[in-house]
């Protein structure tokens, strides 16, 4: 019998006979592939605080199933006992990480569901409750795949790929975002060759990205994050994957730590660098990179974490950023699931919602409403 | 009383009363400065072997010293008794690290000075010794002095600077190459603020380069290598500084893994690149870095060295090459201890090459002769 690989499982699901979020414990990663049933509103918290859970998206999955879960257990005759558990159930949830934006978006989500329903049935509210859960996990392989086949259009059989931190299925519920084009491709038998930066401090592409990707059978090697230069110079790569926590109006894009590095190496290399962004990623709001704040981290983070001891002199200074900015101008392209950005990045981008809210009229039935 | 600091101390010297090599013990670094006084050859070989001393110039000076140490405990009364001895002693220390350059080289020269005073007594050999493994050590700091007063030319108080790995004190006996021009700033008051790169896999801007510039009481920050474009988009860095393993006809420049990471993101960002070269290191055999052989390392050092466990899955496949090569166009000037080349470098080195040949013939009188 083959053994299960990763790719068997998914990062998040609800598991609707045992009524328990099912995830990937990925503290235990990468050396034990540990799957976690939970029922409990403190386990469920304790996963995403932890990150047993992690990744923008897999949090909002988790954290929808974990809602819908707690609503399962509230006793309550009426709305009015029902809402106040509701909520407090919420803000429970809400607490283990507070600023995560997918968190606090899914269950808002959730909790707009919730209310548009007060006048359902106990049971017929549940119900809702878990088919909103479901949608915003089935959202979430939809995008991902989307952004896999347009990812896909851009590369060849046999190319090789580089990647930096972890934008994989171990981030989402499957295929990831930046890996999507790469499972999607093995799925077809494109053969790639890929690079995984380490990604310092935290490792991500070490202890994650390489894991998930091996896990998968995909032909994988590790770098260190300055090694991108050799492997581009040798001509190995012939794309850059990443994926993206903010991505401005004019195509300036926050992502983990030294991704604009990889960007400014591959610039030098001529080999295109593409982002992958769901549209939900996309901040119009914000006009250049300038406007996104960029979180700063401990300095222990570099000179402790994971080591057998400090590797660095006692009391030294570290700047530690948790992201970089990287400049439009570096990036060939902007992959989301309704389509591929191309500079410049606010008209590119004006077709892209267009686009998206279009077949959110179809999906709607509002279109065919206002045709009827 | 002040606590003595590590500009207190050279990094590989000897003691002339005790007839010992004495240098910082690298291995104990960063966490303690302890030094090392050995005078048994068995120990000396250790020292180098186990990189308790490192760094090219520092392994020259150190098999200078050592081989001089070894020639004054041999007892012989002829030549033909004091050769073969004084042989095996230094095939001993060169087998120590066979593929460092110089430490052949020193171990060379100081044979070279034995062989040509054969028909001197066993007293005056001695002292000969003596004063040529002096001369490498002064010639070590005088290149790395001169090297430095050349790098300060190129910047001005308040600069910010950034390095990579360790072209430090700690690889020479002190100035180090691209620290110099940072140290003789310090003593002028330029109030540098320095980035240093940790230099994954092995670290040695975290535990060395962090270490010796922090204890010397520089403004220092450690960065993870890809926070070099977060560090130069900010502005912070007015120059780059790097050392060299080898450096081609071209300009094309081997160092430090990453050290092209850095160049490529240093061009994009309008930083100039310096190259500390003694001209030791270029090697006008080698056309282009296409010439220069790359030596790869093992995956451990990569996924598992330094670390509580390993990082990375099992069996996962590692490209951990040792150095990059920086192509020339990369880089602004090379600063040699006979001035600072410019592109085209092959006429640039012509010129620095003539200027060191004219200093050779000064310095050995022969000019004057011929004057006379």
């Amino acid at each position: 019998m083959k053994k299960k690989s990763i790719m068997d499982y998914e990062t998040v699901a609800l598991d609707d006979d045992k009524h328990a979020l099912v995830i990937i414990d990925q503290t235990k990663l990468p050396y034990k592939m540990e799957m976690l049933e939970l029922t409990r509103q403190k386990d469920i918290w304790n996963a995403i605080y932890l990150l047993q859970v992690r990744g923008a998206p897999a949090i909002g999955v988790a954290a929808a199933i974990g809602i819908y879960l707690a609503a399962r257990e509230i006793k309550a005759d009426t709305w009015e006992e029902f809402y106040p558990q509701f909520t407090k159930a919420k803000e429970y949830l809400d607490s283990a990480r507070p600023t995560a934006v997918n968190l606090s978006w899914a269950l808002n989500r959730m909790d707009e569901v919730c209310r548009a329903n007060r006048d359902k049935s106990h049971d017929e509210l549940i119900r809702i409750l878990h088919d909103e859960a479901a949608e915003i996990r089935d959202e979430d392989v939809r995008v991902c795949k989307s952004i896999g086949e347009y990812g896909l259009s851009l590369v060849k059989p046999g190319d090789g790929l580089l990647t930096h931190c972890n934008a994989g299925k171990l981030a989402t519920v499957k295929y990831g975002t930046a890996t999507a084009p790469m499972y999607l491709g093995q799925e077809r038998g494109y053969n790639f060759r890929i690079y995984v930066d380490e990604t310092r401090p935290l490792l991500q592409g070490a202890r994650l990205t390489a894991f998930e990707l091996q896990e998968s059978g995909l032909d994988v090697t590790l770098i260190c994050d300055n090694m991108s230069a050799a492997v581009m110079k040798n001509r190995w790569v012939n794309a850059v994957f990443v994926g993206c926590d903010r991505v401005a109006a004019n195509g300036d894009t926050a992502n983990k730590i030294g991704t604009s590095v990889v960007a400014a190496v591959a610039k030098r290399y001529h080999v295109p660098v593409y982002v992958c962004a769901p549209t939900s990623t996309i901040d119009r709001n914000a006009p250049t990179g300038a406007d996104i704040q960029i979180e700063q981290r401990s300095a222990e983070e570099v000179t402790e974490m994971w080591y057998k001891e400090r590797m660095a002199p006692e009391g030294v200074k570290v700047f530690n950023p948790c992201f970089d900015v990287t400049d439009h101008d570096l990036i060939s392209g902007i992959i989301t699931e309704y389509g591929i950005a191309r500079a410049p990045y606010e008209t590119s981008f004006q077709e892209i919602f267009a686009k998206k809210e279009a077949a959110a009229v179809i999906q709607s039935g509002d279109f065919a409403a206002s045709e009827g």
